[in-house]
């Protein structure tokens, strides 16, 4: 039984893509089917800033499109990864001697279109050069780069990237800027509750009520096991401990905070979260510079939120708040 | 039993008010308990801009405290109005010759609030203005504005009043503005599923699987009926015909569109209804020269949404795009 506001299951990708950029004409238009570009490119000396990924975890990615922020958002169908051929498309369109970066959240099926895609452009001469994000710290403190997920990490680093882009920045300077910005970026993920797929209602995740798991993924894999649920403020304690220690957090650091909620998760609830995380990173002595209490990356209708703390340098900092982005889903900052 | 992410219940607006201006401090910071007001004020010749509400709404109302937006939210405890005393000591901290607009969501603990708040501010020589909204068309089309609760449409209201306000307009005009805005905008929410009270975990709505309510207000309160769940596109028309018909659309007219999620909507749904809706008012003749999609007045994790149109003038259409706000939960725009 449907228990969505959605048509035909098999449209689902294609309907909210063209509502989205009916609803942001001024800032983001369809360049072809589920290739989202900003409605004026800039120019063709500067560096394109490009990602991939499924459907379904709207705003992301395709809300961070626009002037300062990303190029282009390839799209795939729900919790999907583009084919190579339609990341191939838009790299073509993006062709240029300033070179496109792009970024990839490490999930198996976006790396391999990634791949291939960048091997196909590579025979054109459309120089392609990835940057992989894999914020997330569920499967452990010592687990390897590889095996660990993107998460909602990546958009403050769309943010970053885009605005240094815009700014004139070689690709081989955003290549350092985001490498320099993933090593000192953990995310980590709780839900509670069910979630379910919007094109066959299977349940994605289902927690017992009074049950939370800490470690959760974007697509309701599992991480730090079940257990009761505790407080807002417990909850928090215990995942900023986690990532700080993953990130060596020291007293001087310059820090962000950003809470993302997964879908269902009221602001109300994440406000109170963040309260309590912000609280736990000023007593380790580090200044939070930057917050956000958001949805930027959702599971559907996922009653969770991921926790994304990051180290920043100097260049993040600038780049995250002196510039401007209209990208629909990025609010305007404070300067 | 607890299901949300929170500590003791009777902390919950404290504690959320706290975590979001800690989050945004370059915008928003508390003067006093449930006051919240701009980082940097403004100048005191310009009328300051300020309306009341109970939390657990989030964003709304105070996420469009900060420039360009609101100067002053007044927060109550959960789905209650904040007292008259609390009012008032915010009225006298905005106390100036330009005076206040006190834009006010006709409900009737609001209202009573802000009558007793605006009766005692004229005793100590305070000038106040009070605007009140009234969008919500579930109670019949013929329905009086005073039995017409206010929805969201109370938030492109304050993006043009506070544009207006900051751009020097006497209170006066920004009370003429309002009222011509709030003639030609008409407000309808629909719903599925449960909510609950984050206090006491009370069932606020309860509609079983498969039904849905066109009309619903925003604690719940039924109004045009239960019906089988029926498509996105066919909710998409049947609630555009009634707005239309409330706001006598005809070709030529500008308008805005904006689907506003009650809580664990997805952008996705709400990318899709918007795209049959704006078909649908293009369909009409009429010029959708501003869009939205997004959660800027929730109830909790209510699945549903409120459809907003309004027809608006030239005046309304540059304060709604040409000027900037750094409100938290606004989102840049595109030029």
């Amino acid at each position: 039984m449907k228990t969505k506001f959605i048509n035909e299951a098999n449209n689902i990708t294609k309907e909210l893509l063209e509502g989205f950029t009916m609803a942001y004409a001024d800032q983001v238009k369809l360049a072809k089917e589920n290739i989202v570009v900003r409605k004026n490119s800039k120019s063709e000396d500067k560096v394109a800033v490009i990602t991939l990924g499924g459907a379904g975890h709207e705003p992301a990615l395709s809300g961070f499109v626009g002037d300062g922020m990303l190029d282009c958002s390839v799209v795939g169908d729900i919790f999907a990864a583009p084919g190579a051929q339609r990341l191939f498309e838009a790299l073509q369109l993006f062709k240029r001697e300033a070179g496109i970066l792009l970024v990839v959240l490490n999930h198996s099926g976006d790396i391999m279109s990634a791949n291939m895609a960048s091997q196909l452009a590579g025979r054109v001469g459309i120089k392609v050069k990835m940057l992989i994000t894999h914020d997330d710290i569920s499967a452990g403190l010592d687990t390897p780069d590889d095996d660990r997920r993107g998460l909602a990490g990546c958009i403050p680093l769309f943010k970053i990237l885009g605005a240094a882009a815009d700014a004139g920045k070689s690709i081989d300077e955003l290549y350092e800027l985001g490498e320099r910005f993933n090593k000192n970026v953990a995310t980590l993920g709780t839900a509670m509750g069910k979630c379910t797929h919007p094109q066959n209602n299977t349940i994605i995740s289902d927690l017992p009520e009074g049950e939370m798991e800490i470690g959760m993924g974007q697509h309701g894999e599992g991480g730090g096991g079940r257990q009761a649920l505790i407080s807002a403020d417990d909850t928090a304690e215990k995942m900023v401990e986690l990532l700080a220690t993953k990130l060596q957090l020291k007293a001087g650091d310059k820090t962000i905070l950003i809470i993302n909620g997964t879908g269902s998760t009221t602001l109300m609830e994440m406000s109170i979260v963040y309260r309590r995380a912000a609280q736990v990173l000023q007593e380790k002595g580090t200044e939070v510079v930057f917050g956000r209490i958001d949805e930027i990356l959702t599971v559907q209708e996922q009653h969770g939120f991921q926790m994304i703390i990051a180290r920043v340098d100097d260049d993040h900092i600038n780049y995250l708040k002196n510039y401007m982005s209209n990208a629909p889903y990025w609010t305007a900052i404070g300067k």
